[in-house]
């Protein structure tokens, strides 16, 4: 199985040169990608951003709400790329397109899957981890589990400041930290807080950290902090 | 119907002493208030908070999960005080305790009801335009409806920075006002942002908006900003 998960925030050019860099060494030479826009309202418009920023890679893209059959289109695509937006729209989708049985199989028998922000949320087991709003709701939070654990994209930590005109000031709503402690305290699944630019690559059985540091939160445990390059896979076991 | 709803962010001596004001003067003299601890994990630590804090404002405070049973206490409460933590987890227990409609009844009886933060998400018609981490699922996002319009509690606009150490960060996640107009994008209901330490008191058919300035969001219609002591009721009418 190969999947590559992005926090998101792949807004700089040294991250879009990142991203790119490792979309090339995962996909390699493939014809072209099956491109899932339903996180966003306006397929088309999520097309044409792709291709402004650079988000393409240089692949050829079929957008999968191009396609008369979506479910054929997922059983026939070489690679498929899940991009951000809201989660909760993505997923509910994903269900009534009832394409979460035919992506799980594919992504098991090899087809390469890439998931950006939402996209990394629904290849969780849930999407009890998102940051986004509840602007519709999918029949279930159950998601496509390809990841056995959790990921938390747009991960931060530290003091949240908003800059109005010149002030800053300081805003008191709940931490991320103290969102994903929420999880915890009903549910087990280890999550992996992965910053903005962060990417997760699970190939061979190893679940390796590249881009960015991560922190890494496992019910009962300590938060740990992890830098890139590191192979997550001995962290990451499912708890209780 | 008497209904006041608060942001949150009630964590400076200023705010405090205006949410401990308006108390007072929404619920005058009464026997007791029944609190409603379901939105955090530990309820007799809530109301130690509560106490520490002086979110109290000096009523006799009698927790929900004291009594031998909830619905019997909601029928019998002089005034109810929702706090706030987690709103997946205070709707969840809501619809669990079966306590949505002898609360809805009581309040359109008369009962003062008191939401913050997840307490004010819960009192909107759902629960979609909440913050916080689906960490796990009511049976449904439909809440109490005792406000015909939507509130975002804890809203901010404005460049998102993170402190981390000396450096200043821009944080690249959906903004808030992009996630609410993704609300738009599937639903129709006019929303509050309401800044941290505002409040709304709906009384006499009226939506008064105090303590600090809230953005009004409506489908197709260019967001507006208001100022505190703002009559919102003609701006808050049902959509399409």
């Amino acid at each position: 199985m190969r999947v590559m998960l992005g926090s998101g925030g792949f807004r700089t050019p040294e991250r879009v040169a990142f991203l790119v860099e490792q979309m090339r060494s995962f996909f390699g030479s493939i014809e072209y990608l099956l491109f899932v826009p339903y996180a966003l309202a306006d397929y088309d418009a999520y097309l044409d951003v792709l291709h402004q920023r650079g988000l393409d890679a240089g692949y050829r893209i079929l957008g999968i709400h191009q396609a008369d059959d979506p479910v054929a289109a997922v059983r026939t695509a070489p690679g498929l790329y899940i991009g951000g937006g809201n989660t909760f729209r993505l997923l509910a989708t994903l269900y009534q397109q009832q394409l979460l049985d035919p992506i799980r199989d594919r992504v098991h028998q090899g087809m390469p899957y890439l998931g950006i922000s939402a996209g990394c949320n629904v290849a969780c087991p849930t999407i009890r981890t998102t940051n986004d709003m509840p602007i519709t709701s999918p029949p279930s939070l159950d998601a496509l589990g390809l990841a056995s654990f959790q990921v938390n994209p747009h991960y931060y930590h530290g003091e949240t400041l908003l800059r109005r005109g010149e002030e800053l000031i300081p805003h008191f709503g709940e931490t991320r930290d103290e969102r994903l402690k929420e999880y915890h305290e009903m549910n087990s699944l280890p999550i992996v807080g992965l910053w903005e630019g962060g990417i997760l690559r699970i190939e061979n059985n190893q679940i390796l950290l590249l881009g960015t540091p991560a922190r890494l939160f496992r019910r009962g445990q300590p938060c740990l902090d992890v830098e890139p390059g590191t192979d997550l896979t001995p962290y990451l076991q499912p708890g209780d």
